[in-house]
């Protein structure tokens, strides 16, 4: 939607303003992505400070030959350039324009000190200003067409986690590989582009490992079964984990179980317009901690998720920064008891004015399979 | 295998002694893969111009508590650290040795401008120095466990194909979509842990279209279908493209069919120890140039593969370089006419001392099906 992009461009130079810069570089892909639409794995963007309007501060695209007709199609409304080193294409630009760049914003959180060397220069008189992070500030905040396309991953996960378990699809002697396998191709089925990250299947004692990769180890009667997966719609991630029980739980598990989901609740609950991010992670954390289990959650309650599975904001004692209205987050506490087994409950939520909008819909009652 | 990534890093220290180095720190995680095995999502290595025998010039690898069970597992003899910000606990060791450290190169090919300016302090007195590209010059040349990895994920990319076409898999009316995803469920079936890159399924028109994205778009009875797809196997990723006709070809398919499977055997006679690769590019460009197509051949002719789909050596007249034995690297010719179709083949080669191994054993004759 060119409409949608350029009104993100427009609000890219309100940043540019504010620093007092000509124009930004932008090499991030999935930022390019952001501002314009275009898909292809090799780009670079010039924004000026000057709104498009007129010619000289049309924005200029840059992108190699592999891509001439996709560029066409994804990015119709802009200057296109083809040029297989793109970054240094559009820093020639600035450096001919005899001077009237003074300061031009480059992604320093993103460029690489070899490359930074490499503008130099072509860039010419213009100055090489560190701007890191401004496009991913924008990116905080998702409009409704980025919600509606998590909206759409998280049905894609939550439909393809009912189908595996209506068709007897968690049973003893399956593989974790397997099981993996199936979520992912039922999430495509649903409409999913591809899984939104390497699929997590951990069963009995490997469900006590939070990063487990899934083995040929077969789920057996008794194990908790831990998935965490989510799918990929229009470059958008979702991300959700269940933890079911093969058989019937005994009561270390049940007690484990109903701790991680009160403190997933009470992580839900602070997530509010202007909450501190290490009060969110706080609020669940207190809840495991009372419970004498501080020491098994091994890892931050929640990130953010939109073009990438991990952004910002990290909800986690070492965050920073506060809830806003639109962000997308993760709430995703878990216990882990070496050798035995652990649980994660995780949900993504979109912030709304009043409570989140819970975005995975699957049901947090302990399942018994 | 602990012995091939000790070797590997014995084999890095050559160059950091040849570059008068001390140490330097691996923090691009595929080089972190090389030299240790650990495949996580965040790490960082510290490794030393004097051998690991010594007790403070032992290997230091970091990385965060997610990982801490699959550190033990995949690195068991070098010393871990547990750290979230693994570069930068990295940094420290070396402020904190007191002036033992003189200068430890860093990746200035992957290290952020940010993430440079933010190690400078903990590294304290230590000098840190640009070294790019070291281990992706170890990388270049692959060992017979590489090799055997992209063997098996040729093998499984070239299964999946006979299988698409055994069960009629490619047929008037089936979308691209559904054949690349038949193409990517075959591979698995096959051994692979997943596709080496999305899938390219390109039909009739869109087959002149390099880099087109599957779509819904039907296949129908006289198109080119143009596939490109390759398997991703202990992390080493295959590259193949065979481009078949749908029902009976016609004279100008077969006149451009022939043209690049002409380019694409000249090509791989080229690749011999020492040919310089503007001479292996020019070997098969010459080819279809002569035929007066060369307008149409829109891209370098190929690349290595290993643990990176593109990487080292480019065969293009843009790259530099020779050829060595053990790289491995696709042969990938194409002539796209616009709204018409277009034909590439591809192959992944092993360079050996006399003429290359052919990984990719599909035959080449134009398939009409």
């Amino acid at each position: 939607m060119p409409e949608t992009h350029a009104h993100r461009r427009d609000a890219l130079r309100a940043h540019l303003r504010e620093r007092d810069l000509d124009a930004i570089l932008v090499t991030d892909l999935l930022n390019i992505r952001y501002l314009t639409g275009f898909t292809g794995s090799n780009a670079a963007l010039l924004v000026h400070a000057a709104d498009e309007t007129g010619a000289e501060q049309r924005t200029v695209f840059c992108t190699d030959g592999r891509y001439l007709t996709q560029a066409e199609e994804q990015v119709p409304d802009l200057e296109r350039v083809i040029d297989r080193a793109s970054d240094l294409a559009l820093a020639k630009r600035l450096g001919e324009a005899e001077g009237s760049y003074k300061r031009v914003g480059f992604e320093s959180q993103h460029v690489t000190v070899d490359s930074r060397d490499a503008l130099a220069e072509p860039a010419g008189p213009a100055e090489l200003v560190r701007a890191p992070g401004l496009v991913e500030e924008l990116r905080l905040i998702k409009d409704e067409t980025e919600i509606d396309a998590l909206r759409m991953a998280c049905a894609a996960a939550d439909r393809a986690l009912a189908e595996l378990i209506e068709h007897g699809g968690l049973r003893p002697g399956r593989t974790e590989l397997e099981v993996a396998r199936e979520l992912e191709a039922r999430m495509l089925d649903h409409g999913a582009a591809g899984p939104s990250f390497d699929t997590i299947v951990a069963a009995g004692a490997n469900s006590a490992v939070p990063h487990h990769r899934p083995s040929e180890a077969e789920l057996a009667t008794g194990d908790f079964v831990k998935m965490d997966f989510g799918a990929l719609v229009d470059g958008y991630h979702s991300d959700m984990t269940r933890t079911v029980v093969l058989g019937k739980a005994v009561d270390w598990q049940r007690e484990v179980y109903e701790l991680v989901r009160t403190s997933q609740a009470a992580g839900r609950a602070a997530v509010r317009v202007g909450a501190d991010v290490r009060d969110v992670d706080a609020a669940a954390r207190q809840v495991i901690a009372d419970a004498g289990y501080g020491e098994r959650f091994l890892h931050g309650l929640g990130h953010g998720v939109g073009l990438e599975i991990h952004e910002a904001p990290a909800l986690s004692q070492r965050g920073d920064g506060r809830i806003g209205d639109g962000m997308a987050v993760t709430v995703e506490p878990g216990v882990y008891l070496p050798g035995q087994g652990g649980v994660r409950i995780e949900d993504t939520l979109v912030v709304r004015p009043s409570t989140p909008e819970l975005l995975t819909l699957t049901a947090k009652e302990l399942v018994e399979v």
